[in-house]
């Protein structure tokens, strides 16, 4: 891990994600301040020493560098546009909400002074809030980072940030941030969620809970994250996922047929090709 | 792991399975003796010492108290009528087939002296061959077994084995085991597969690669598995496995629907208490 010579960091929500990186950021040396709606996340942050001051925005946000927003996709823009003219001159104000169509009008709008960052960190757990936060959530796992309209990208804070996390930055699109989110996000989602449906459906009944291995195991893992979340992530991203379900869809049924009559089943040949390419890009976490 | 006290065990194929099972067995005491056809991979267990006599069957038969079958499903029925008589009375003759319609009735036919052993390791690896063996591929995950019709179920040797693979045995109806593989087996393979195949389809190119993270870590990981087995897995259990792909196409096409009217994606909320009653059931592996 890369020590953090930035100056203090401002987090703005303890959960998840922000809690993460409040812990990873002080693993790396950073002083933190933070705010959270809960007081308990922001009592339970001040004594584990992750944070160093916890508090309203207003009382730090003139003394940091960089300050990370870690709040629901819905509440980003007025967080973004709150926030952003109590920053002072040159600070890089970033948020992490996991589609950026909804957030990019708000970060293209703050003051000339403040430097935009419109970030995606592809982590997450199957649990949620400050308690499942660990310093370790971002390791080679990829740091997206998607370019503001009209705005320069902080590269320097991007890297500076990736090597606290110990994250891959790579610079997506905007446009196609959201349409590979729901290929790569919430279609593994949907799937294992669609997954646990089916094995709960098995004729039969419930022996199929004892007969459930290794292949079951890793496919349905992400399916036991909190469904709410995924329901707002995927109506706000509707277009995108829509199309990724019928392509599978359409794929499933197809298979179908091909069982019918006696086809193998078609493409099935291509897809470890396409994992390895992905690992020899160097994505597989060891 | 518990000490093997059985006696002598032989082994029929040292691929990934029978090579994994010759590990394990070794490393709770056993002596084993095994046959393979591809004499590099019987020299290389000889040579590693996990084969204390490698051979063609005959010549070690009629010393073990238990044999494993671990040759691939169609080669299954045959080499379950070959080895029968070569075994003393009282031996149990195991095979490890992943579908158990093809083999149920080869079993039911074996001499009265012998006793037949249908199992199920779910258990599996994206390689295979003697080169991807390891001794610990069973542990904590299900050793199934199914009765055979008109037969004893040893259930000492089952309990025994699972002890010395570290594995949880459990008892699945012959009619039940192949609708249950569709579902947790068959399907999760398939399920990851499309997955790889829609990421390599998104609109755009491949800047995904970059993009995917932790979800599509895990739930793309057993599509890397090799194709041409599962081809004829699926083929051998086509009416179940085509109706859970109907079942899970169905499901996405809903889901689609739900997009486009603005609805919430109907029953995701029940997908984290059925993973959660799997783990509960105590499958989850540490």
């Amino acid at each position: 891990m890369a020590a953090w010579r930035e100056g203090p960091v401002g987090i703005v929500g303890l959960g998840l994600i922000g809690g993460s990186l409040a812990r990873a950021l002080k693993a790396a040396g950073a002083t933190v301040y933070a705010y959270d709606p809960d007081p308990a996340a922001l009592a339970a942050a001040r004594a584990e020493g992750v944070v160093d001051e916890a508090g309203p925005v207003a009382a730090w946000a003139g003394r940091v560098g960089l300050c990370l927003l870690a709040v629901p996709l819905g509440a980003t823009p007025a967080a973004v546009a709150e926030v952003a003219p109590l920053l002072p001159a040159g600070a890089v104000l970033a948020e992490t909400a996991s589609l950026k169509g909804p957030v990019l009008p708000a970060l293209a709008a703050v003051p000339a002074a403040v430097r935009p960052l419109s970030l995606h960190p592809m982590a997450g757990r199957e649990q949620r809030g400050w308690v499942a936060s660990t310093a370790g959530l971002f390791r080679g796992l990829p740091l997206l980072a998607v370019p503001v309209p009209g705005r320069a990208l902080p590269r320097g804070m991007l890297g500076r940030l990736a090597a606290a996390l110990e994250a891959r930055p790579a610079v997506v699109p905007a446009a196609y941030h959201d349409v590979v989110m729901a290929r790569v996000s919430h279609l593994p989602y949907l799937l294992a969620a669609a997954l646990l449906l089916a094995a709960a459906e098995t004729p039969g009944g419930e022996g199929w809970m004892a007969a459930a291995g290794s292949g079951f195991r890793d496919t349905s893992r992400v399916g036991a994250s909190p469904p709410d979340m995924w329901q707002e992530l995927v109506a706000a991203n509707a277009g995108p996922t829509g199309q990724a379900l019928e392509a599978v869809a359409r794929r499933l049924q197809g298979w179908a047929e091909d069982l019918r009559a006696g086809r193998p089943l078609a493409g099935l040949e291509q897809a470890p090709a396409i994992r390895q390419r992905w690992e020899e890009a160097g994505h597989e976490r060891t």
